[in-house]
Protein backbone atom coordinates (compact mmCIF):
# COMPACT_ATOMS: atom_id res chain seq x y z
CA UNK A 1 0.00 0.00 0.00
CA UNK A 2 1.48 3.23 -1.47
CA UNK A 3 0.27 6.64 -0.06
CA UNK A 4 -2.06 8.35 -2.38
CA UNK A 5 -0.53 11.58 -1.59
CA UNK A 6 2.73 10.32 -2.43
CA UNK A 7 1.32 8.91 -5.67
CA UNK A 8 0.07 12.19 -6.63
CA UNK A 9 3.06 13.92 -6.02
CA UNK A 10 4.94 11.99 -8.62
CA UNK A 11 2.51 12.14 -11.01
CA UNK A 12 2.43 16.19 -10.88
CA UNK A 13 6.22 15.74 -10.87
CA UNK A 14 6.21 13.94 -14.18
CA UNK A 15 6.05 16.37 -16.89
CA UNK A 16 7.46 16.42 -20.59
CA UNK A 17 10.99 17.03 -19.82
CA UNK A 18 12.78 18.71 -23.22
CA UNK A 19 16.55 18.78 -21.57
CA UNK A 20 18.49 16.97 -18.96
CA UNK A 21 21.49 17.43 -16.96
CA UNK A 22 24.25 15.79 -18.78
CA UNK A 23 26.01 15.68 -15.98
CA UNK A 24 23.31 13.44 -14.10
CA UNK A 25 23.59 9.65 -14.50
CA UNK A 26 20.96 7.34 -13.74
CA UNK A 27 22.11 4.16 -11.84
CA UNK A 28 22.36 1.12 -13.11
CA UNK A 29 19.58 -0.11 -10.50
CA UNK A 30 17.54 2.48 -10.85
CA UNK A 31 17.49 1.79 -14.41
CA UNK A 32 17.01 -1.86 -14.19
CA UNK A 33 14.20 -0.88 -12.18
CA UNK A 34 12.76 1.23 -14.57
CA UNK A 35 12.57 -1.37 -17.85
CA UNK A 36 10.74 -3.67 -14.84
CA UNK A 37 8.12 -2.00 -14.87
CA UNK A 38 7.69 -1.88 -18.94
CA UNK A 39 8.02 -5.48 -18.23
CA UNK A 40 5.84 -6.36 -16.08
CA UNK A 41 3.35 -4.12 -18.36
CA UNK A 42 -0.11 -5.94 -19.32
CA UNK A 43 -0.56 -5.92 -23.02
CA UNK A 44 -3.62 -7.10 -24.81
CA UNK A 45 -3.51 -11.09 -24.75
CA UNK A 46 -0.75 -10.56 -23.05
CA UNK A 47 1.35 -10.58 -26.03
CA UNK A 48 4.15 -8.20 -24.66
CA UNK A 49 4.09 -6.89 -28.50
CA UNK A 50 6.98 -4.78 -28.01
CA UNK A 51 11.21 -3.91 -27.48
CA UNK A 52 12.92 -1.41 -26.23
CA UNK A 53 16.44 -0.34 -27.56
CA UNK A 54 17.78 1.35 -25.15
CA UNK A 55 20.58 3.87 -27.24
CA UNK A 56 23.41 4.63 -24.94
CA UNK A 57 25.99 4.89 -28.58
CA UNK A 58 26.01 8.95 -29.21
CA UNK A 59 26.79 8.16 -32.82
CA UNK A 60 23.64 6.31 -33.00
CA UNK A 61 21.77 9.48 -31.02
CA UNK A 62 23.06 12.03 -33.49
CA UNK A 63 21.60 9.58 -36.77
CA UNK A 64 18.56 10.01 -34.33
CA UNK A 65 18.39 13.27 -33.83
CA UNK A 66 18.51 14.32 -37.54
CA UNK A 67 15.08 12.78 -38.05
CA UNK A 68 13.21 13.15 -35.09
CA UNK A 69 12.67 16.61 -34.20
CA UNK A 70 10.78 15.92 -31.02
CA UNK A 71 13.87 15.02 -29.36
CA UNK A 72 16.51 17.93 -30.53
CA UNK A 73 16.95 18.62 -26.45
CA UNK A 74 17.02 15.03 -25.31
CA UNK A 75 18.95 13.13 -27.09
CA UNK A 76 22.09 14.65 -26.45
CA UNK A 77 21.29 15.22 -22.92
CA UNK A 78 19.52 12.07 -21.66
CA UNK A 79 21.24 9.38 -19.48
CA UNK A 80 19.40 6.54 -21.08
CA UNK A 81 17.17 6.87 -24.18
CA UNK A 82 15.16 3.92 -24.97
CA UNK A 83 13.25 3.63 -28.93
CA UNK A 84 10.14 1.52 -28.03
CA UNK A 85 9.68 -1.01 -31.10
CA UNK A 86 5.95 -2.54 -31.67
CA UNK A 87 5.36 -5.87 -33.19
CA UNK A 88 3.82 -5.65 -36.93
CA UNK A 89 1.50 -8.21 -39.03
CA UNK A 90 4.08 -10.83 -39.96
CA UNK A 91 4.64 -11.80 -36.04
CA UNK A 92 1.34 -10.81 -34.55
CA UNK A 93 -1.46 -12.33 -36.76
CA UNK A 94 -3.53 -15.38 -34.73
CA UNK A 95 -1.58 -17.75 -36.60
CA UNK A 96 1.98 -16.88 -36.09
CA UNK A 97 4.76 -18.42 -35.03
CA UNK A 98 5.90 -15.18 -32.35
CA UNK A 99 1.80 -15.61 -31.53
CA UNK A 100 2.27 -19.38 -30.60
CA UNK A 101 5.42 -18.78 -28.94
CA UNK A 102 4.00 -16.64 -27.03
CA UNK A 103 1.55 -19.33 -25.59
CA UNK A 104 3.47 -22.08 -25.20
CA UNK A 105 6.83 -20.88 -24.09
CA UNK A 106 5.71 -17.98 -22.38
CA UNK A 107 2.01 -18.57 -20.82
CA UNK A 108 2.80 -22.23 -20.97
CA UNK A 109 -0.76 -23.14 -21.63
CA UNK A 110 -1.91 -26.68 -22.67
CA UNK A 111 -2.71 -27.37 -26.54
CA UNK A 112 -6.53 -27.75 -26.06
CA UNK A 113 -6.38 -23.70 -24.06
CA UNK A 114 -4.13 -22.95 -27.12
CA UNK A 115 -6.55 -23.76 -29.57
CA UNK A 116 -9.14 -22.17 -27.71
CA UNK A 117 -7.46 -18.82 -27.22
CA UNK A 118 -6.51 -18.89 -30.75
CA UNK A 119 -9.68 -19.38 -31.80
CA UNK A 120 -10.84 -16.22 -29.21
CA UNK A 121 -8.24 -13.95 -30.30
CA UNK A 122 -9.10 -14.30 -34.89
CA UNK A 123 -12.21 -13.67 -33.96
CA UNK A 124 -11.09 -10.38 -32.24
CA UNK A 125 -8.60 -9.69 -34.50
CA UNK A 126 -10.83 -10.65 -37.73
CA UNK A 127 -14.56 -10.50 -37.12
CA UNK A 128 -14.69 -7.42 -33.82
CA UNK A 129 -12.11 -5.17 -35.28
CA UNK A 130 -10.74 -6.07 -38.85
CA UNK A 131 -7.07 -6.17 -38.01
CA UNK A 132 -6.04 -9.08 -40.40
CA UNK A 133 -4.88 -7.59 -43.92
CA UNK A 134 -4.73 -4.31 -42.51
CA UNK A 135 -1.22 -3.86 -41.90
CA UNK A 136 -1.10 0.17 -40.24
CA UNK A 137 -4.32 -1.20 -38.07
CA UNK A 138 -2.87 -4.26 -36.86
CA UNK A 139 0.58 -2.23 -36.32
CA UNK A 140 -1.58 0.61 -34.45
CA UNK A 141 -3.03 -2.04 -32.41
CA UNK A 142 0.48 -3.60 -31.24
CA UNK A 143 1.55 -0.04 -29.87
CA UNK A 144 -1.53 1.06 -28.32
CA UNK A 145 -0.16 -2.02 -25.97
CA UNK A 146 3.51 -0.38 -25.93
CA UNK A 147 1.99 3.11 -24.87
CA UNK A 148 1.08 0.77 -21.87
CA UNK A 149 4.56 0.04 -21.21
CA UNK A 150 5.41 3.58 -21.84
CA UNK A 151 3.01 5.01 -19.29
CA UNK A 152 4.24 2.59 -16.49
CA UNK A 153 8.02 3.69 -17.21
CA UNK A 154 7.51 7.46 -17.08
CA UNK A 155 5.22 6.94 -13.51
CA UNK A 156 7.72 4.84 -12.06
CA UNK A 157 10.61 6.80 -12.87
CA UNK A 158 9.10 9.83 -11.69
CA UNK A 159 7.92 7.79 -8.53
CA UNK A 160 11.94 7.64 -8.27
CA UNK A 161 12.43 11.39 -9.08
CA UNK A 162 14.01 10.27 -12.31
CA UNK A 163 12.69 12.96 -15.28
CA UNK A 164 11.77 11.78 -18.71
CA UNK A 165 9.95 13.01 -22.29
CA UNK A 166 7.95 11.19 -24.31
CA UNK A 167 8.61 11.58 -28.19
CA UNK A 168 6.09 10.97 -30.97
CA UNK A 169 8.11 13.62 -33.22
CA UNK A 170 10.29 11.88 -36.10
CA UNK A 171 10.18 11.37 -39.61
CA UNK A 172 8.55 8.23 -40.05
CA UNK A 173 10.21 6.79 -43.05
CA UNK A 174 13.55 7.82 -42.94
CA UNK A 175 13.38 6.26 -39.02
CA UNK A 176 12.53 2.77 -40.54
CA UNK A 177 15.38 3.00 -42.98
CA UNK A 178 17.47 4.27 -39.60
CA UNK A 179 16.25 1.16 -38.01
CA UNK A 180 16.67 -0.83 -40.83
CA UNK A 181 20.66 0.37 -41.86
CA UNK A 182 21.82 0.70 -38.16
CA UNK A 183 19.58 -1.26 -35.76
CA UNK A 184 19.41 -4.49 -37.44
CA UNK A 185 16.44 -4.22 -36.93
CA UNK A 186 13.69 -6.13 -40.17
CA UNK A 187 10.85 -3.63 -40.32
CA UNK A 188 8.85 -6.53 -41.68
CA UNK A 189 8.90 -7.75 -37.66
CA UNK A 190 9.11 -4.55 -36.22
CA UNK A 191 8.20 -0.59 -36.37
CA UNK A 192 8.76 2.16 -34.25
CA UNK A 193 6.49 3.38 -32.26
CA UNK A 194 7.68 5.62 -30.09
CA UNK A 195 10.47 7.08 -27.51
CA UNK A 196 11.30 8.10 -24.32
CA UNK A 197 14.11 9.55 -22.62
CA UNK A 198 15.18 9.53 -18.87
CA UNK A 199 17.43 12.00 -16.48
CA UNK A 200 17.55 14.49 -14.41
CA UNK A 201 15.87 17.81 -15.41
CA UNK A 202 18.21 21.00 -15.66
CA UNK A 203 15.28 23.20 -15.58
CA UNK A 204 12.11 24.62 -13.45
CA UNK A 205 8.76 22.68 -14.52
CA UNK A 206 6.57 24.54 -16.30
CA UNK A 207 2.92 25.05 -14.52
CA UNK A 208 0.61 21.51 -15.36
CA UNK A 209 -2.69 22.43 -17.51
CA UNK A 210 -4.88 19.85 -17.47
CA UNK A 211 -8.62 19.60 -17.89
CA UNK A 212 -11.02 19.75 -15.13
CA UNK A 213 -11.98 16.06 -13.79
CA UNK A 214 -16.14 17.23 -14.86
CA UNK A 215 -14.55 17.97 -18.39
CA UNK A 216 -13.44 14.10 -19.22
CA UNK A 217 -15.39 11.98 -16.97
CA UNK A 218 -19.42 11.17 -17.57
CA UNK A 219 -21.33 9.72 -14.77
CA UNK A 220 -23.45 6.87 -15.31
CA UNK A 221 -25.46 5.76 -12.12
CA UNK B 1 10.33 9.04 -3.86
CA UNK B 2 8.77 5.87 -3.25
CA UNK B 3 10.61 2.71 -2.95
CA UNK B 4 11.23 0.91 -5.66
CA UNK B 5 10.70 -2.33 -3.63
CA UNK B 6 6.55 -1.37 -3.07
CA UNK B 7 6.11 0.03 -6.61
CA UNK B 8 7.61 -4.03 -7.90
CA UNK B 9 5.03 -4.95 -5.44
CA UNK B 10 2.18 -3.23 -7.19
CA UNK B 11 3.39 -4.10 -10.35
CA UNK B 12 3.16 -7.78 -9.14
CA UNK B 13 -0.03 -7.14 -7.10
CA UNK B 14 -1.87 -5.88 -10.43
CA UNK B 15 -3.12 -8.58 -12.85
CA UNK B 16 -5.93 -8.80 -14.99
CA UNK B 17 -8.88 -9.66 -12.38
CA UNK B 18 -11.60 -11.68 -13.74
CA UNK B 19 -13.71 -11.60 -11.23
CA UNK B 20 -14.04 -9.13 -8.12
CA UNK B 21 -16.21 -9.25 -5.17
CA UNK B 22 -19.12 -8.15 -5.62
CA UNK B 23 -19.67 -6.72 -1.78
CA UNK B 24 -16.56 -4.81 -1.51
CA UNK B 25 -17.08 -1.18 -2.59
CA UNK B 26 -14.18 1.30 -3.62
CA UNK B 27 -14.22 4.34 -1.78
CA UNK B 28 -15.30 7.39 -3.26
CA UNK B 29 -12.03 8.77 -2.50
CA UNK B 30 -9.83 6.29 -3.59
CA UNK B 31 -11.71 6.21 -7.20
CA UNK B 32 -11.74 9.96 -7.19
CA UNK B 33 -7.77 9.48 -7.04
CA UNK B 34 -8.00 6.97 -9.69
CA UNK B 35 -9.12 9.10 -12.08
CA UNK B 36 -6.87 12.21 -11.12
CA UNK B 37 -3.97 10.12 -12.23
CA UNK B 38 -5.92 9.53 -15.46
CA UNK B 39 -6.70 12.93 -15.90
CA UNK B 40 -3.19 14.41 -14.76
CA UNK B 41 -1.74 11.47 -17.34
CA UNK B 42 0.42 13.13 -20.43
CA UNK B 43 -1.07 12.96 -24.36
CA UNK B 44 0.10 13.62 -27.59
CA UNK B 45 1.10 17.62 -27.67
CA UNK B 46 -1.20 17.29 -24.44
CA UNK B 47 -4.61 17.38 -26.56
CA UNK B 48 -6.11 14.91 -23.68
CA UNK B 49 -8.32 13.45 -26.57
CA UNK B 50 -10.46 11.35 -24.15
CA UNK B 51 -13.46 10.23 -22.07
CA UNK B 52 -13.85 8.33 -18.98
CA UNK B 53 -17.80 7.07 -18.64
CA UNK B 54 -18.05 5.42 -15.20
CA UNK B 55 -20.98 3.06 -15.71
CA UNK B 56 -22.17 2.53 -12.24
CA UNK B 57 -26.26 1.99 -13.89
CA UNK B 58 -26.79 -2.29 -13.92
CA UNK B 59 -29.08 -1.92 -16.82
CA UNK B 60 -26.47 -0.27 -19.14
CA UNK B 61 -23.83 -2.81 -17.27
CA UNK B 62 -26.31 -5.36 -18.68
CA UNK B 63 -26.42 -4.06 -22.03
CA UNK B 64 -22.83 -3.92 -22.00
CA UNK B 65 -22.94 -7.45 -21.77
CA UNK B 66 -24.69 -8.46 -24.22
CA UNK B 67 -21.37 -7.34 -26.73
CA UNK B 68 -18.57 -7.39 -24.46
CA UNK B 69 -17.21 -10.46 -23.76
CA UNK B 70 -14.53 -9.93 -22.62
CA UNK B 71 -16.04 -8.74 -19.44
CA UNK B 72 -18.46 -11.27 -19.10
CA UNK B 73 -17.31 -11.52 -14.97
CA UNK B 74 -16.61 -7.97 -14.35
CA UNK B 75 -19.23 -6.16 -15.66
CA UNK B 76 -21.76 -7.87 -13.05
CA UNK B 77 -19.07 -7.26 -10.18
CA UNK B 78 -16.73 -4.58 -10.78
CA UNK B 79 -17.05 -1.56 -8.09
CA UNK B 80 -16.46 0.76 -10.53
CA UNK B 81 -16.70 0.01 -14.71
CA UNK B 82 -15.24 2.34 -16.62
CA UNK B 83 -15.34 2.73 -20.83
CA UNK B 84 -13.06 4.77 -22.26
CA UNK B 85 -13.51 6.69 -25.36
CA UNK B 86 -10.96 8.28 -27.81
CA UNK B 87 -11.62 11.26 -30.00
CA UNK B 88 -12.05 10.96 -33.65
CA UNK B 89 -10.88 12.71 -36.44
CA UNK B 90 -13.43 15.15 -36.84
CA UNK B 91 -12.31 17.18 -33.49
CA UNK B 92 -8.33 15.65 -33.62
CA UNK B 93 -8.03 17.56 -36.92
CA UNK B 94 -4.84 19.95 -36.77
CA UNK B 95 -7.65 22.66 -37.69
CA UNK B 96 -10.63 21.52 -35.26
CA UNK B 97 -12.68 23.58 -33.23
CA UNK B 98 -11.66 20.90 -30.23
CA UNK B 99 -8.22 21.47 -30.85
CA UNK B 100 -7.84 25.28 -30.89
CA UNK B 101 -9.88 25.50 -27.87
CA UNK B 102 -7.18 23.03 -25.83
CA UNK B 103 -4.74 25.25 -26.99
CA UNK B 104 -6.16 28.58 -26.17
CA UNK B 105 -8.33 27.68 -22.99
CA UNK B 106 -6.70 24.88 -21.43
CA UNK B 107 -3.03 25.37 -22.58
CA UNK B 108 -3.18 29.24 -22.26
CA UNK B 109 -0.65 29.85 -25.35
CA UNK B 110 -0.46 33.01 -26.94
CA UNK B 111 -1.71 33.79 -30.65
CA UNK B 112 1.90 33.53 -32.17
CA UNK B 113 2.28 30.00 -29.99
CA UNK B 114 -0.55 28.59 -31.06
CA UNK B 115 0.42 28.96 -35.25
CA UNK B 116 3.36 27.86 -34.38
CA UNK B 117 2.32 24.42 -32.52
CA UNK B 118 -0.41 24.39 -35.30
CA UNK B 119 2.04 23.92 -38.10
CA UNK B 120 3.75 21.49 -36.01
CA UNK B 121 0.86 19.48 -35.24
CA UNK B 122 -0.50 19.71 -39.33
CA UNK B 123 3.32 18.38 -40.17
CA UNK B 124 2.88 15.79 -37.87
CA UNK B 125 -0.33 14.64 -38.47
CA UNK B 126 0.28 15.04 -42.63
CA UNK B 127 3.67 14.96 -43.62
CA UNK B 128 5.05 12.34 -40.94
CA UNK B 129 2.36 9.99 -40.59
CA UNK B 130 -0.41 10.19 -42.85
CA UNK B 131 -3.09 10.76 -40.26
CA UNK B 132 -5.21 13.08 -42.17
CA UNK B 133 -8.08 11.75 -44.44
CA UNK B 134 -7.45 8.58 -42.78
CA UNK B 135 -10.22 7.46 -40.06
CA UNK B 136 -8.89 4.76 -38.46
CA UNK B 137 -5.22 5.71 -37.88
CA UNK B 138 -6.50 9.00 -36.30
CA UNK B 139 -8.79 7.19 -34.85
CA UNK B 140 -5.85 4.69 -33.36
CA UNK B 141 -3.40 7.44 -32.77
CA UNK B 142 -5.95 9.27 -30.48
CA UNK B 143 -6.65 5.57 -28.60
CA UNK B 144 -2.77 5.68 -27.78
CA UNK B 145 -2.87 8.08 -25.77
CA UNK B 146 -5.94 6.69 -24.03
CA UNK B 147 -3.69 3.78 -22.94
CA UNK B 148 -1.85 5.58 -21.13
CA UNK B 149 -4.44 6.98 -19.11
CA UNK B 150 -5.43 3.51 -18.90
CA UNK B 151 -1.93 1.94 -17.35
CA UNK B 152 -1.49 4.80 -15.20
CA UNK B 153 -5.16 3.86 -13.93
CA UNK B 154 -4.78 0.24 -12.98
CA UNK B 155 -0.99 1.11 -11.35
CA UNK B 156 -2.34 3.77 -9.08
CA UNK B 157 -5.21 1.61 -8.19
CA UNK B 158 -2.43 -1.09 -7.87
CA UNK B 159 -0.92 0.67 -5.67
CA UNK B 160 -4.01 1.03 -2.77
CA UNK B 161 -4.48 -2.36 -3.45
CA UNK B 162 -7.63 -2.25 -5.96
CA UNK B 163 -7.55 -4.98 -8.64
CA UNK B 164 -8.52 -3.99 -12.33
CA UNK B 165 -9.29 -6.02 -15.52
CA UNK B 166 -8.54 -3.82 -18.55
CA UNK B 167 -10.79 -4.84 -21.81
CA UNK B 168 -10.57 -5.02 -25.34
CA UNK B 169 -13.19 -7.81 -25.86
CA UNK B 170 -16.37 -6.30 -27.55
CA UNK B 171 -17.99 -6.48 -30.69
CA UNK B 172 -17.18 -2.92 -32.60
CA UNK B 173 -19.76 -2.08 -34.66
CA UNK B 174 -22.25 -3.01 -31.73
CA UNK B 175 -20.77 -0.82 -29.23
CA UNK B 176 -20.88 2.04 -31.78
CA UNK B 177 -24.50 1.35 -31.76
CA UNK B 178 -25.26 0.86 -28.50
CA UNK B 179 -22.91 4.49 -27.03
CA UNK B 180 -25.04 6.28 -29.37
CA UNK B 181 -27.97 5.06 -28.13
CA UNK B 182 -27.81 4.62 -24.42
CA UNK B 183 -25.15 6.47 -23.41
CA UNK B 184 -25.61 9.82 -25.79
CA UNK B 185 -22.57 9.89 -27.49
CA UNK B 186 -22.22 11.59 -31.14
CA UNK B 187 -20.03 8.53 -32.93
CA UNK B 188 -18.46 11.15 -35.04
CA UNK B 189 -16.99 12.50 -32.52
CA UNK B 190 -15.96 9.89 -29.84
CA UNK B 191 -15.26 6.29 -30.09
CA UNK B 192 -15.03 3.09 -27.71
CA UNK B 193 -11.15 2.70 -27.26
CA UNK B 194 -11.25 -0.11 -24.61
CA UNK B 195 -12.78 -0.12 -21.09
CA UNK B 196 -11.30 -1.08 -17.25
CA UNK B 197 -13.03 -2.66 -14.76
CA UNK B 198 -11.84 -2.16 -10.71
CA UNK B 199 -13.09 -3.90 -7.62
CA UNK B 200 -10.92 -6.15 -4.77
CA UNK B 201 -10.48 -9.60 -6.20
CA UNK B 202 -12.21 -12.87 -4.88
CA UNK B 203 -9.48 -15.64 -6.39
CA UNK B 204 -6.12 -16.10 -6.12
CA UNK B 205 -4.01 -14.29 -8.53
CA UNK B 206 -2.30 -16.57 -11.15
CA UNK B 207 1.61 -16.78 -11.24
CA UNK B 208 2.66 -14.17 -13.85
CA UNK B 209 4.31 -14.86 -16.88
CA UNK B 210 6.51 -13.00 -18.93
CA UNK B 211 9.32 -12.70 -21.07
CA UNK B 212 12.61 -12.04 -19.70
CA UNK B 213 14.33 -9.02 -19.71
CA UNK B 214 17.10 -9.72 -22.39
CA UNK B 215 14.45 -10.99 -24.91
CA UNK B 216 12.19 -7.35 -24.91
CA UNK B 217 15.45 -5.30 -24.62
CA UNK B 218 18.48 -4.28 -26.95
CA UNK B 219 21.33 -2.16 -26.02
CA UNK B 220 23.56 0.32 -27.96
CA UNK B 221 26.13 1.55 -26.36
Amino acid sequence: MIDKIEIIKAFNHRHACKVFDANKKISDADFSFILETARLSPSSFGFEPWKFLIVQNMDLREKLKLITWGAQGTLPTASHFVVILARKQKTMNYDGQYIKHMMKDVHHLTDDAIQKRSGLFKTFQDVDFNLIENERAIFDWSSKQTYIALANMMTSAAMINIDSCPIEGYKAKEMEKLMADDFGIDHTEFGVTCMVAFGYRIDKQRNKTRQEINEITRWFN
